[in-house]
């Protein structure tokens, strides 16, 4: 850090490039912090595009070869936004430069690079380097409400953990075969999308970890048309996986990740059923959690759905009055904000890159455990 | 039948005797059929207790032994309500003796015993006599309508169907131990008590049958005080199922049966998504369901919220005017509708004793991928 | 009362004479009273319809003049399920003859007809005569337990009352020209039939009354087709009514009763706001009741989902298992069994016809405001 | 402008001014316009907290009285977030000099104010000169497409709107006499505070304008603390205003706007029927729209829930993918954007100081007929 700044390099400038940006803007506008945020360069290959990206978002430079960025003096964070398959490569390179690192998840697309990635920051962790993995809905209020009350013991011994992440994106047959529906690139479908989601916050959450798996993957659509337009191609990854599971703790599990579910555009559920009350998370409602507590009479019992929109509420530091929704760049917000936190502290972000190794173990185990024809495999 | 008249014995008077009851009493009073319903005897092993049963819920005579009602040239059908343990001998004397059947869901305890019942019934059926078991979610109007638009073609090629069935009757760990709880008794657990009215209901709403499943159970709470307050005992039931299945149209699926859900009291919920649309039902608003169209512009698409009290939708006719909410004892009423107008012009009422073993067959099948560490069984 | 039974007359066999006939018969089947009902004769102006309805309802007899059922001996309870034009004339007759009497709401077609009969039971009552008049919804579990609720003070201070009941079976202009729709016949329009609901109901739940209004009442289609389809008429009735009104506790209201909200088919809707909470009931959800407790966290605060289906609710003795929901018939059934439990003891039933003339009151004051440009006027 | 540089002052920085704070910064971050957003300065009267909130919120200086920032020659629009008390005096002040004026609502304390505001603003406007008052409600996409379904005629004749706005900030009696609860400060209670915005909304979404009024106010709190804790003063303010109204195409209406409405931080919803359909918002859930359409079978309709959250929805252009949720500060950014493009194109942004009157003039025929016991006020 150069003189109370944090210096950031940001990779990559689609959705979650845009994304981050924002997040590492509004962190000098929203919150107190012992360090300001520095945006000092975007990364991209294509000079013309990446120079239009950086001036609109506003970063001070760009560059087209992030190796530059990592070699640079002036950058103190490495901001990692690119698809899966590049990953291991960029972050190693710039935790062995010695620079802080965010990455986007999934941590990688495969076990072997994401363990990588984790050996390396540990390495870099006793240099008093950071690296941060970006499961951005840790940071929902609701979620992080949920949590607490998990951890408050409201909720009493968890028995049962249901998990959806249901989207239909892809659901129309004449979609095209866009890189997400490859492996060589994606490195799986809908269970390295959308359930690494689901099972990262529902780990977070219960503060349980998954200890084995069975499951289902399906591929409704096997062929689709070239984005080109010219013939048709193999879709290679999993247009749906469903699992059931054990947590450590003793509760069982079921998760269902899926792109054909008609109707549904981002529709992350979580309910959780403990001995002593149930909590419920729907994000198609991502200000809302509803809570179910066992004790009193059961003739006034029922879910009350809070709306978790109150200054005292998790993540809720820095924004408007109680009652006021907060949107989808809300949680990438807060991410950076304690990133900053924790990097001026000399302190381990969280999830961390263990934590994303973790995530990568169970998606690991779903996909072995479908080839099994469902047999069980531990993680 | 004698005169005009369906002449009706049942076994049984607690709760569901009560509810097959009500709906014998209900179906003159509401429908124009073309016999009339006889109430004529009521059967139960303790005779002051019956006897007051009888005379409050209005059948003519008591019998303490259903070998009576089953040798009586006065009674055309037998009603069976007792627990799932006595279903067969009872069920296949009286179809010896040319009852016509209605036996409560499940049919029975094994397998063994479903096909005994099952062919039983086929060969009673070329002597023109009809057998009928009652899952009764089948005729819970939602439902109904459910079944009607996929068979329709308005959910398209079905993909996904994701099915719970919450209760929350023995969280309680000082819960005693009761029938339910022990497997001489009550065949299993949650998986049969709950897990069978969503398998037969998927099954009946999307057309499809489950052709092979990987499954999961649990047994939280081992041991439970004795009923009589001297010791404990073991729990010999799951008190949760989970599995996921194929059915034979293509569509994958999740399940869940659980006695351990917080908070739930008497939660089925069922979501099939479908190529054209979605629909979802919950039996705790029983009156609703929710439907999508893919068909039209995005922006004005959603899940739209039936209230299936209109006269046109399924097992609506006989009630109240438009917007009037159905109570439980609905679909019972409408079985027994069913059932008389089905054996009056001669015709097999639905579900059969072949749906209900169809239904065995699965939990069976759930059973032993349990026991087979979640590995794959064909059902 | 002869032998340890009640003799009950029903005269009309249309919606309400249907409903009512239900609730007679259940009432035997579903409680332990002291006295039995004997459903005697019903009475209709058509010998051949009366008689096939007294038939299929399970009625004993039938007669074709009101006055024989109030003269007859064997007759203790009148029951008068007709158009309100003719509650005063056939009620005060049955009065006078010494017979108990439900009437059906709202009580009259006019101020001075209701009064007359309230004075007519407040004279009848010195011998020992009841009169019961059948504001339905009071008995929904729901709107027993929004009741208790306030009762109890657990809302505290009640400031805000807010009501709705919203249909839409008269927004179609080409609906027909039916007796509702004319004054000389249903002495007004939405107010009264809708409205008659929703004050009663408001006034129940809070325990306080309607001491001034302020209201506008509108008719959107004012000539409607004859229903013999020859030519049209004039529509002499409200088609909506809004009206903003003041408690006797200090509470401020508003009110609206309409026909033309399209897409709610019988949608009625009260909410109460209370220094220590507030509750929320919706008829198209009539097992749920929304409520709110100040006290508690604010982050953990909301509006909390009751299932108003516990065996110790109120209104809920003699049904079904807790978690299972009642329907539109329901509140029936608990009226005839509180008036023949009431009868049997010797007390007064609620509502009584005062409280039924004090509704009257309150609709006359709306209509008198209307009248008068809004202008407020006390009841 | 200068350079192609939009270049702004802004004059307040309590929650208002960092709402638009946060509009300025986004604007040039998320759209291509013609003009660029430069953020000048900030305005307030204690220079070191001015100063310091100009340097977090991204102001280039700070200023101490707005006289001198509408002096300036570098300064094209001045953006006036004080209480509404002062907006009078800066506005036209800026209008004078020539300043495009954003002015936050409602637009004044009293109708003189705001008829000499809109005044001003007329006469300015033929000098090139844009007035826009910041309804902000309006640029929530679900508000927006309610607008367009009324629009495009998808509701047919509008029968009925119903509104209300519900907080419970002021619930708790000790809460201390705040400014807002002081006539000379505030104008008026929560029916300048909350009622402004549902007037405002409600003649937006249906083209329609109230054209007479009859309404009641309650102040249910009478004397509060004093906020420096010294004894108590009186409360000159409504903290409820209910209303019934007409609207200029024929439909009725009914307002309530309260601060106790226990249990509601910031409900604000809107239900309006007409003759083809019924649409219904509520801002708990400010990303849904309910929409019915009467069109169809009835057995298929219902209300359906639209996720507001494509990308062709109203005000959704530069946003995240089709699914992501927007929170609060959203319909600020879209008002600076759609200001900023209005006054590049030369034309006049919306809401205009014309509409803001309109509201002001309805607040104040609501003021009048609660002090004529609810008599009809004609706006």
């Amino acid at each position: 850090m150069g003189n109370g700044e944090l210096r950031v390099g940001l990779v990559g400038y689609a959705f979650m490039g845009v994304a981050h940006s924002h997040a590492w803007q509004m962190t000098n506008r929203v919150f107190d912090l012992p360090v300001r945020v520095r945006m000092v360069a975007l990364c991209g290959r294509d000079e013309t595009n990446v120079a239009a990206a950086a001036a609109r978002l506003g970063w001070e430079e760009h560059v087209t070869d992030w190796r530059e960025l990592v070699a640079r003096e002036d950058i103190d964070v490495v901001d990692v936004c690119t698809p899966g398959d590049s990953h291991a490569e960029i972050v190693t390179a710039a935790l062995a430069a010695g620079k802080h690192v965010v990455c986007e998840k999934p941590l990688a697309n495969t076990v072997a690079e994401a363990r990588q990635m984790a050996d390396a920051a540990a390495e870099a962790r006793s240099a008093g380097v950071r690296a941060f993995c970006g499961y951005n809905y840790r940071r929902l209020p609701a979620v992080g409400q949920m949590r607490r009350l998990v951890a408050d013991g409201r909720l009493g011994t968890i028995h049962h953990v249901r998990a959806t992440y249901l989207q239909d994106f892809f659901a129309d047959p004449a979609f095209p075969l866009v890189w997400r529906l490859q492996r060589d690139r994606a490195g799986s479908g809908a269970i390295g999308n959308l359930g690494s989601h689901i099972i990262d916050l529902t780990q977070y959450v219960t503060g349980q970890l998954v200890t084995g798996v069975s499951a289902l993957t399906e591929t409704f659509v096997r062929r689709r048309p070239l984005p080109d337009g010219d013939g048709d191609g193999p879709v290679t990854v999993d247009d749906a996986a469903l699992f059931t599971a054990r947590l450590d703790g003793g509760a069982v599990a079921s998760y269902e990740a899926t792109w054909f579910a008609t109707g549904h555009r981002n529709t992350l559920r979580v309910e959780i059923n403990g001995s002593l009350g149930s909590v419920a998370f729907d994000l198609d409602r991502q200000n809302e959690l509803e809570f179910y507590e066992a004790a009193g009479p059961r003739t006034e019992g029922g879910f009350r759905r809070i709306l978790v929109t109150e200054p005292n509420h998790p993540h809720m530091s820095g924004t408007w009055p109680p009652g006021c929704a907060v949107g989808f760049e809300h949680p990438f917000v807060h991410e950076v904000r304690d990133f900053v936190a924790a990097v001026a502290a000399g302190e381990d972000p969280t999830p961390s890159f263990d934590d994303a190794l973790q995530v990568q173990l169970v998606l690991d185990a779903v996909e072995r455990s479908a080839d099994l024809d469902s047999g069980w495999v531990k993680v």
